[in-house]
């Protein structure tokens, strides 16, 4: 699978897991509300600075958003 | 530490420990040879898919280059 994609479904298995909504997500990363469904869907190529911060929200190390 | 300068670290050391040069580096990820130095030195703000690249090119997980 291409690596946005499962880059996108961890974030999204994550998010629920914690019971967040995207927009929360969104706010919590400090990242635009429009930004995380299509990260989800696997439509961005997200850099560095992104998954740091998506990874600060959802309260896990990043190698956790890349664990397979 | 900054993230674009951990993951330069981690992507240096573990070329190194490949035996690897610069060059040899980004002829493998197919990505433009100028590109590694900077890399190295936390200057690019590198997207999901270079990151992929390197991780093939070191072959290692991509969780490992986020090891720490």
């Amino acid at each position: 699978m291409d690596i946005k994609k499962k880059f996108g479904k961890q974030v999204k298995k994550l998010r629920l897991e914690k019971g967040l909504s995207q927009e929360k997500l969104a706010y919590e990363a400090d990242i635009d509300r429009t930004y995380i469904p299509s990260i989800e869907k696997g439509e961005r190529n997200v850099s560095i600075t992104v998954i740091e911060k998506i990874a600060k929200a959802l309260k896990v190390k990043i190698s956790v958003l890349f664990d397979e």
